[in-house]
Formats: structure tokens, sequence, C-alpha cells
């Protein structure tokens, strides 16, 4: 027996039979099916200053059946959709690699496969994501995952009430798909949300009970986080009105991962949307924290080439031409320095917990 | 006021402090102070048949204070024992990184640091677990982390009583410190322990309740598994007496992932006693599965030169000279072709937990 479809998931089915039925009366018709898709490349990606996010426009391409160099990807659009509609009709959900293996077939007696590799299949589902507006964790499809959380909040996990305050030392690990199908908020007493870059340093806010003392949520992806926390944290922002602080390394990665939690990436940019949260607010690490904070001259590493270019690069986006953000990159590249937040241990090692961020917090000295 | 320490706390405090007094004694005794340090290097690694584990030899080197080619890593065992012992006499914990920052400084007014970088302090912190004999979980230091787990148990991580068996989709964050004084077990229902390579596989299992149908414990560790998840998996069948099963690809990275589980590695040799589970046992994937579980050729991986070179190697470790592990890798190198968890999936997705793994367990159709 089906499991009963919740909302989210009869309205993505109900996308996918749209696309399909859209085909089958181009054929009934006598026509030449196609699709309409989306335009995912760079050219179709734009800044939008209303939004404050990395968008996609509005440039669609056609993609044809009966077309020699068009039709096996219509096929394979059409098996991954299938393919995704069985997965939420069964309730169940898969990894993008799990897919590419579910959806490769050899063609009846030829020596012809649906598809050779996943970077064959990956793009076709990115496809799917974009022309029926849903994205693939609506579609059951989800990524790699990484991350941890804990803060003064309950919430329900595929029907387990989960109370995040009394999560020891290890924390809940953040799962890929946090869709509201999945993951419900209940009580809660945060005031905002920290993202941490670093297990480490969050492992350190754990311990020393931060969360507690501040009323705040903590979660970490593991560097750059994965969808599941960009999407988990998007969702106490928009739902639970949370402000979202992020406190990375003073480095261009540091910054990256801040501007596409921020603002969205230029290669997912038809899902910023969703999963961005224009109102995030940078907590350091500053290029100006060295001196601010009185940190000794030997925990700066310098910057090689690859760092030098991106910080040159971040000069000229748009997020970041605000003059306090053009300030802060100028003074990177004029030092050639970057830090970690592990270097604010040198102070003590529970000095980033106890006066660097509530200091931070409390003269509003953040970057938007 | 210091935290009250408990026995695991003393235990580790009291190694740090007779290192010490040895050295204070020689002083006293106008002696040049000295440090036996076990020699980790791979001459002083072997295999031991009798408790079938990569063991540490009896080597060891003195490392003298009066030595100009000794006297820098001298001092720099004891400023990493002295962070160490403020570490627990805090009753905090970090990470290498930090402890890294913490023990640099620059000396008096000379331009030299104690640590130039931190491929520097971490063999020191190395040396010091030998030497005195303790993980650097016991140590108050903490690795990267990841992992998660579910199932019918319940534990007590600092403090907070954890239920396993309602932890949603997203499981339990194993941390990097599992000892006794952070985590301990109480009620559970399990039969045996469950090691998933992937994260994804292990959603898998997690998502069609396997770990409830069959009562185990399902654990993961993002690939090959952290110190943290090793630990724990070693302390689950050291202390409950549950078997360990591991579910890993087929490729000599997989069997390797395996043999690290259950022998421990070279590189970390003086850990294995408390870090590998010799009766671990090997559920697959297997070169023989493929034609065992009727799974299309198109499923298969060619395996890269690489790949040949690591299985080849593997036929020459005392570890694998069993007739059965010898019959595997020869024919993984007869067939020079490897293969994923996820290829099951051609079978359905759900083939791997109702199927696959349930037979392989049946049939006792693993490998030791």
């Amino acid at each position: 027996m089906a499991p009963r479809k919740d909302a989210v998931s009869k309205k993505t089915v109900a996308k996918i039979e749209k696309l399909a039925e859209g085909v089958l009366k181009a054929v009934a018709g006598g026509k030449n099916p196609s699709l309409d898709i989306p335009v995912r490349s760079l050219a179709n990606v734009k800044w939008s200053d209303k939004r404050r996010l990395v968008e996609l426009g509005s440039q669609k391409q056609k993609r044809y059946f009966f077309n020699v160099s068009m039709a096996k990807k219509f096929m394979q659009t059409f098996l991954v959709s299938e393919a995704c509609k069985e997965l939420i009709d069964s309730g169940k959900t898969t990894s993008i690699r799990d897919l590419y293996y579910v959806t490769k077939h050899t063609i009846g007696d030829t020596k012809q496969n649906t598809f050779e590799e996943q970077d064959e299949s990956d793009p076709i589902i990115e496809d799917l994501e974009v022309t029926v507006d849903a994205l693939r964790e609506e579609l059951h499809l989800f990524a790699a995952r990484k991350g941890s959380m804990v803060g003064p909040i309950t919430i329900v996990d595929t029907g387990d009430t989960i109370d995040l305050r009394r999560m020891g030392s290890g924390g809940w690990a953040v799962p890929s798909i946090v869709e509201e199908n999945i993951i419900t908020f209940k009580k809660h007493e945060a005031k905002y949300v920290l993202l941490i870059e670093k297990d480490a340093v969050w492992t350190r806010f754990n311990e020393d009970k931060f969360w507690k003392r501040n009323s705040c949520i903590i979660v970490q992806g593991g560097g750059q986080p994965p969808r599941g926390v960009r999407r988990l944290v998007q969702r106490l922002h928009s739902e639970l009105k949370l402000p979202v602080y992020v406190l990375v390394d003073n480095d261009p990665w540091g910054f990256y991962i801040y501007s596409v939690m921020k603002q969205g990436s230029i290669n997912l940019a038809y899902e910023s949307m969703r999963m961005a949260v224009p109102d995030a607010r940078f907590v350091g690490l500053s290029s100006f924290d060295k001196d601010k904070y009185q940190l000794p001259g030997n925990v700066s590493i310098k910057m090689d080439d690859g760092d030098n270019n991106r910080a040159k690069q971040m000069l000229a986006y748009p997020w970041f031409r605000h003059a306090k953000w053009q300030k802060e990159i100028q003074e990177m590249v004029r030092s050639g320095l970057k830090f970690e937040l592990e270097a604010l241990s040198r102070r003590g090692i529970s000095f980033i917990t106890e006066e660097y961020v509530p200091k931070k917090l409390k003269d509003k000295d953040w970057l938007e």
C-alpha cells in the first residue's frame, strides 16, 4: 500500500504529471513534443538588487523529442521524472548516486546505456528541478550530509519529537532533506541562529553551553554547509523570524561561505530563494580583529596567490559592494594575511565564547 | 573553581605528572633529563597473530634536554603536556589545531617560535600519547568528527539521556570524544552493530527502519570512520558484547575501511588495542555478489592502476592471508572491476535493506 502523501509531495507529483501531460498532448496533436527548460548557464544568472539574491534569469531553451541531438536528453529527463515520481509515491528518498544506478539501463538489445556516468544524470536532475520548480529535496533526492545542531528548540523529525536542549556533546545530525514534510519546529526560546564554519569551533560552543547562556541555536556544516544545513537555517529564519549570524575564518573561503548562506551561489542560482538568507550577518573573523582583539602577529597566515586572486575577485561582486565590505576585503588584500577562528585561542580557549562573540553582538559589530 | 575530575581524567593527569616528576628528579640529581619515547616508525609496527591487531613494537628512543638537536622537541613535549593537563584540570576539550595555537609563542625577545606550523605540534601529541599511554581523547584533544548513529539503545552523553530509538531522519551526531567519562550506555535491545561506509546508504537503512526490524545499531562515518566512530563501535563491542558487521563498497578502499576497523592502522598502531575490533565481520560487497545477486554488467566500474596496485598489496597483508580473503581479493584483481553499494539499487532501492543484508546475515555469508 502506498503511504498517504503529504501536501509537499502532492504538489511535486502534480508538477511532474503536468510536465508529462504537456508532452502527451503534443503527441496527440501530432506535434513534436518539447520541454521548456530554464537555462542554467552563467549568462542567465543575475544579481537581484531588490531581493538581494543571486538569481536565475528568464532565458529558456526548448528540448525537442524529434531532434537527433536532443532525443537522448529528452528520454533521460522523463526517466528521471518517472523515478522521482516513484520515489514520492512510495514515500522513500534516495541519493543522486542511487538515482543514477536506478535509471541506468542497457536499451533493448543495443549496447547503448540510458546513462554512462553520473555526470550525465546529475544535470538532468537540475534540469528537472528548474523546469518543474521544485527543490531536489521535494523530488525526494538527498545530497551528502554533514553538520550538527543544538539549541533551545524542540523539533519533530519524521514523527520523533527531539529536544535539542538535551543532545549531549554530539548534537542532532542534520539530515539532507529538511522540508516541512520531514522537519517541523515546536516550542523554542531561541533568539537567534549562529552558523559556525568549523565543527571543532562548534564543539567549543557546545561544550561551553554558549547556546544555553545566550538562548541561541548553534549549527555547523563542516566547512561549506551542505544543502540540508542551509535550508534549515533559511527555514529557522523565515518561519521563526530568527536573525542569522555567521562565524567563519578570516580568509576568502570564509567570506565565500558567508556569501553563499546570504545570497546563494552562482551554480545553484535557481535555489537561492529557498536556500539563502539575505539578512544574514557576518560576525567575523574580520581583518581588523587582529588589532581589536590584540592577537599576536605569529597567528596570522600568509595568503597564497589563490587567496589573493580570490579576494580581489570578491571586491567586484555586487553583493560585496557596500563600503564596509570593500574596506574589509581591501584590508585583507593589503595585509596579505588571513587567520583562523582557532587563532582566538591564543587569548584562552573560551575567549571566543565568553568574550569575542558576545562583544560582537553587544556592539552590533557585524557586517551585512 | 575547577570541576571535579572523573576517574579517566585523574588517571591521565597522574601519568602526565609522573612524566614531569621523572624529569625533575633527573635535574635534582644533576643528570641530563630524558624521556623514553616509543618509536612510531613503520620499522616498529608489527602484526600480532595472537591479538589479531596491528601493534607497536617495543623500540624506544631517548629524548634528552641537553642535546642541541633534541632540546627544542623536549621543550615542545612539555609545552603540550602542560596544555593538556590544563585542559583536563579545567574540564575542557579542544582540537589539535587549537592546541597548536594555544602552545604557539614567540620565545622571549627572539624571533624563534615554539612551533612554526601544526605539522610540528601534531607529532608531539602522538609522542605524548605513546609515552604516557593515553589516547589523545584522554588528553582532552578531539579530532575532526563525522558520522551519525541510531538504534535500540539509550545513551547518556555529558549528562543528557538520549534515546537513539527516537532520533528521526537525522540521528545522533557522533562526537569525537566518546570515552566513558563522556558517553555511557544504558538500556538496549540491540543484537549487533552495523557499520555502514556511506552516509547515503545509512540514510536508506534509517528510512527503512532496518534497525528497528532487525534490532541493531546502525552507524556511519562518512567514508573512513573518524576516531570517534571507531572507538564507539569498539566500546559497543567490548562492553555490550555486540557483534560488529561492516558494510562497504566492493573496492580496495572499502576493504581498507574494513581492515582499519578490524585490525587498526599502521599509522596509529599504538591505538589498535582500543580502536579496533578483531572480531568484526565483512558482510560485503563481495566480488562474488555480482553473480550471487544477479546484478547487470553495466553497474561495474573498471578499476584504475591505483586500485589494482592497492588490491595486489592487500594480498600480501598478514590480516588478509586467510584463504577466503585471498580468493576474494584475487577475484577483484582478476575481474579488474569494482562496484558500489548503490549498485544494488538496480534490484530496487530497498533491496539492500530487505534482501541483501538479511540474507548475508541469515546465511552467515560473511568474511572474517
